[in-house]
């Protein structure tokens, strides 16, 4: 039986939306380029053990595995009395996000890449998560990368980048939060939770915002962890004492803080910010909506992750916006743009071919050619709502008004 | 174990191939809405049972299969006394082509889209093919569909297209050839071969262009067909006595040359022409470049398709440009286009930040921050070869050359 909607969770674009999802992307790529970013893409198509094998939290949870092909999995079926596993029957998996392909492609053809490299990837990242309003299995991320400058630079330029992003398609009114992972370890340690704990700990710590510190306290004490010290000092931390827990995170949060105000980007230090991955190494950020009470992306630094794979470390910061919800947020009228001429040519019947096709190639406008209707007058107005903006009579040879 | 490559067959593609790639798909793109064709964009993944189920041929032995997630799987896998086969473990896969997908988009959404409805799809489709030179596991198609128009307008307009498109990337040594399945099927009758099992015929006369006339006899031999006499007929057939075989044939290959003729594009009809899809019923085609003695893309009509998902038959048909070939023969010398300006700011620490920050958003042109380095002729040579056209020195506030 066939079915006609997509898979659950997926989705069609029709024209105006496929048209307007486009431009908007359009104008992050170009201002991301502007930065002096340049593209690259990776397949879709990830080595499941690759997927696996990370750090990437959550989301190794959530992969759509491709199964085997042909012998090598006709042999295990066949095998009745073997067991297996889930992974025994699949050796490929879509892609999650876009931080693994990244530091594997950099390992792949670093000699190929300038040392300094910065890179844009846009395109379908995809997650078998329940789907929820606003919440798709598989879905658009717009990210910027760095890999190679172990400096702040590298923060102040991917924040800029996102930042000119957002504003190059109207989004003005948000916030960027900024942390550090390096704070968050010292501030455990320093409410004498064990350190070899911390990423188990900053899991939960994220969920502040969503369960507060109720909700983060008693989740703690299921994992048998008294966090009350934690939140005391996390909740009474402000930029001026960051010092007193670790000093490289403040240097590191005043460094950037200070070049992006150049820039008129004001950065707030939020000292609950965690970010889900466990592959950042110092720096996290996000961009928040106040309006639309969510974030529109974040990021960090992750300056052990292209090491794991390739054995050579590489320092790497990046930047992800989440395309789906800057699509929500964003309407045609808003992005503007000149109304293109669009000449629909009509036509009587076969013998008007000819005529119709010539008209068409001397044409700079987009033309089209259709089959004049009983209905004239609805086919005009359909045609005016597709976009059309001139009607051709190939019959008379001249233009014509509805 | 990681591994830094992409899996078997599959690409990645670094900053230079990626920009060629976009431009030459931004031509094609540009090419087809300039004929009045709109994008539309569908899910990658498709249920299972929608993709074999139809008339996809070879193809449907090639879909990369999704593994069904959480219980669903491990209900399956935990019950060993039941024995499954492959397809119990899948729902969902990656589409092979455009024209199913287009298909379902047509009949889900059939209330919102014109009556006559023109549509351009671009993206990644994916077959589990052995890789070889030149082919791949993934690959970009570049489709332009008509659906709601049963005259031979929609394969003019679409062949009009599909011909634009690749003059607009500089390709125009290549010739249109032109069949029509209703030809093949009365020849088959009038050699006395059974019109049941036309499909099966159709796939070993496809072969002729590789392995001709003693190699299709073989084949069809091999079925239990004697094919002498369709040979005798498909080898002596001239574009002047198809009417004696299929008037209809022969009417509408007429017309759509005449048409298309008026726009200087030359068509040839080709009576070896088959086309491997099951689904198509009148006109098929194929753009074929005897300088690289390869075809650059086909088509055809298929008026049956949206009938077999939804119920409600539509006419529709439909032409592909194969992408990867393309690429292959253009390069962005014979592309053109202006060498954009593109400033490379070079400071010498942290402190130059924030004037570095402050001249970058000053700039209209492309601007990217860097660390001076020790050995700085090499650097500005590579930052040459990355399309940097100025340097700018932060400290002394001036542009340098190198």
């Amino acid at each position: 039986m066939y079915k006609s909607i997509p898979p659950k969770g997926m989705r069609d674009f029709l024209p105006k939306e496929k048209a307007l999802r486009d431009k908007i992307a359009g104008r992050i790529k170009q201002a991301y380029t502007s930065c002096g970013f340049t593209e690259i893409e990776t397949s879709a198509i990830e080595n499941l053990e690759n997927l696996t094998g990370g750090d990437g939290g959550e989301n190794t949870k959530l992969i759509f595995k491709i199964m085997k092909r042909g012998e090598k999995l006709g042999g295990l079926l066949q095998n009745k009395e073997a067991s297996f596993s889930e992974d025994d029957l699949a050796d490929l998996g879509l892609r999650f996000d876009f931080t693994l392909p990244l530091c594997r492609f950099y390992s792949n053809n670093r000699n190929e890449l300038p040392n300094v490299f910065k890179a844009i990837q846009m395109g379908m990242v995809y997650r078998g998560e329940r789907p929820q309003k606003g919440r798709y299995r598989s879905f658009v991320q717009c990210d910027v990368d760095i890999i190679g400058d172990p400096t702040p630079l590298a923060e102040i330029e991917i924040l800029g980048a996102a930042t000119k992003a957002l504003n190059s398609i109207g989004i003005t009114d948000f916030e960027v939060l900024i942390s550090d992972r390096r704070l968050l370890i010292a501030l455990i340690v320093a409410s004498g939770l064990p350190e070899e704990h911390a990423d188990d700990i900053c899991i939960s710590l994220d969920k502040y915002d969503k369960v507060g510190r109720e909700g983060v306290l008693e989740e703690l004490s299921k994992k048998n962890f008294d966090g009350t010290a934690l939140l005391d000092s996390i909740e009474s931390l402000t930029f001026d004492n960051i010092q007193q827990y670790s000093s490289e995170a403040s240097q590191n949060l005043n460094t950037i803080q200070a070049a992006l105000a150049a820039s008129n980007i004001a950065v707030r230090f939020e000292p609950t910010l965690v970010r889900g991955m466990g592959y950042y190494t110092s720096s996290i950020f996000e961009i928040y909506s106040p309006k639309y009470g969510l974030a529109l992306g974040g990021g960090g630094r992750y300056d052990k992750m292209v090491g794991k794979i390739s054995g050579m470390d590489a320092p790497a910061a990046g930047f992800s916006i989440g395309f789906e919800r800057i699509c929500d947020l964003v309407s045609e009228e808003e992005l503007g743009g000149e109304k293109e001429e669009k000449i629909a040519i009509l036509i009587e019947g076969e013998n008007e071919y000819v005529d119709a096709v010539k008209f068409a190639r001397e044409q700079k406008a987009t033309t089209s050619i259709f089959q004049k209707k009983k209905k004239l007058g609805k086919q005009l107005n359909n045609l005016e709502n597709e976009g059309f903006t001139k009607f051709y009579n190939v019959s008379k040879s001249e233009y014509f008004t509805s």
